[in-house]
């Protein structure tokens, strides 16, 4: 099964300091500050990152559970909004997705959405997370 | 408290289809694949943004540290490595850093790397996950 890498680098103290974190594949490396992260300063922060994994991993699981049950769908869209609230602490991650699926009945499509939300790999990380799913079915 | 958005679409099926994840500052998008996920295949994944998160919270977290303890650091640079095993699941995450910090011992060195190992935020986010670290200091 595949190992992969990722970097980040702090320069200076917290709070004058400044940042990057930087993909292993080489897609992508960016700059994050005490602003961008617990204010509303420009950049990145490691909780946006944190929630397109959480939001990738969930719709690619879903394709795989829908695909395996006879209904492979045709697009899975989610967007997923982070909390990061006192702590600091990353207290919730609310997914909201849209799934284009044919054929199937709304009970099992969310029979497939619980469990697409408890078993895929980032949803098995973030166990200190309280994630949560709304997951709306379009034919 | 900041809240952060990101967000992920997955088209067609487990096997044949493709997706992209992108941040909700705007600061990176880019594809995955089953191949670039679970084997070689060009683009990105879930685990290295988790990887990439993983690596910035730490290292921003263990400046803080240090600069509230008197000794803040010129840098801090941390690789994350990420294993994906048999579930598929995120078994195990080795951050490896190395920190540019003047007049502190080894001893408290250790002391706040522990710490910040487990209290950032991204790894009490993380407790799925079997986290790891080795610092070594530079003065």
């Amino acid at each position: 099964m595949p190992i992969r890498h990722a970097e980040a680098t702090w320069t200076g103290n917290l709070r004058e300091g400044n940042g990057r974190m930087k993909l292993g594949s080489g897609y992508f490396e960016g700059p994050f500050t005490f602003a961008s992260r617990f204010e509303e300063g420009k950049g990145t922060n490691p909780e946006e990152l944190v929630g397109a994994a959480q939001a990738g991993c969930f719709s690619m699981f879903l394709s795989g559970q829908l695909t395996k049950e006879g209904f492979p769908p045709k697009q899975i869209h989610t967007t997923a909004t982070v909390h990061l609230d006192a702590g600091p602490t990353i207290s919730k991650i609310i997914l909201d997705t849209t799934a284009q699926v044919a054929g199937i009945d709304q009970a099992k499509f969310q029979e497939l959405v619980d469990f697409s939300k408890k078993n895929c790999p980032v949803s098995k990380a973030l166990t200190g997370v309280d994630v949560q799913v709304n997951a709306k079915l379009e034919k």
